[in-house]
């Protein structure tokens, strides 16, 4: 069986889950307390970072290979496309998330109010999270003048940046940070990626002593 | 004419260099100071960040997306193999410099002792610094327990892995940052892929205030 290592408010983890589902590839979940870097888990990723995918008896870590490997054996559907320009536009978006998005937002907001208390070290700093608040306004309107002449992030179709995207999202809405009334462009991208069969193991997640907001699962937000 | 906006010493504007210079693709150099965010700047990038591609008339960003690009529309010579298992392993460390290694080593040596400088915001902060200094020899004994096995980093040829990697270390050089004397098998994998014609243009790289160290290149250092 194959199992994925992961913490379940971590972005670089749900965009590989999701990668997983859409291509109906079963796989075990199990919980990483990545922050106690125990000797086990260092041995099968030495960066001592999540996810780790055990593929096919292997451990696979870093999130953008694997996503690039899981898409290249597993054509369909196909996430990143075959043309270099579209191909492009899809992992520029899905840097752009995983980097800029990631520094700016996430880590000030999900970090901050989450894996502080998860790991026992110290508490939320206010000034992070004003900042995660108001860069995410940026965000939100950036992704709005996308979605203004695409379907999806990256093009008409469905692909990696969206669940780029969508992982970071998800888990600021888990903590209530995505104000969704800022763009209904965005709400309606979220919606429609929401409702996908792909997500269902992200909107069943629970956090110990973290309850899920009542939209948070709800298709109809 | 295709121009590349960049700042000398940021390890993502060398490895798309190195990338360009490989392929042969001719591109004339811009320095962005990209620190002082002008508008002329942000109309090429939203995201304020450097490299920035300028190709074929189109704006191009995010370095991983562009090596992707490059290596896809100039296949000659390959620097990410079309075999998925070894592209994951191409990937995987590139993720591990552009991430672990930039995050735990360059930010802490180069961005502290040069961008402070650059950009006449404050001073290094020593403990940085010397987390830099501590965390680079374990990356180096990490580096040689793959050449042990490989002749490059990700497998028996050179792969963009290499160039991401020695697009860091040659920024650490710069500064006098990296201590050749640890590993012999790292040193000579550098001195191998420092005396490529690629990496000239990168070897004559001068930084105002901020002289070459005799050594960093010099082919025999």
């Amino acid at each position: 069986m194959n199992r994925l290592y992961h913490v379940a408010l971590s972005p670089f983890c749900r965009k590989v889950r999701l990668v997983l589902a859409e291509k109906r590839i079963e796989v075990e979940l199990q919980e990483e307390r990545y922050w106690e870097k125990q000797t086990e888990f260092l041995r099968r990723n030495p960066a001592g970072q999540v996810p780790v995918l055990r593929y096919d008896g292997r451990f696979l870590t870093e999130s953008g290979a694997i996503c690039e490997y899981l898409d290249a054996i597993v054509p369909e559907p196909q996430l990143i496309p075959s043309d270099p320009e579209a191909a492009y536009e899809v992992r520029r978006l899905v840097g752009w998330f995983d980097d800029k998005f990631h520094h700016e937002v996430t880590a000030n907001l999900v970090y901050e109010r989450v894996n502080t208390r998860l790991t026992g070290k110290g508490y939320p700093d206010s000034r992070a999270v004003k900042a995660g608040a108001q860069n995410i306004k940026f965000h939100i309107d950036y992704m709005e003048s996308l979605l203004e002449r695409r379907r999806w992030l990256a093009g008409d179709v469905m692909t990696l940046a969206d669940f780029a995207a969508a992982a970071h999202f998800s888990c600021l809405d888990y903590i209530r940070d995505v104000d969704w009334n800022r763009s209904a462009t965005v709400k309606d991208w979220y919606a429609k990626i929401k409702s996908r069969p792909a997500f269902r193991s992200i909107l069943a997640d629970v956090l110990p002593g973290l309850p899920q907001p009542p939209h948070y699962a709800d298709l109809d937000f």
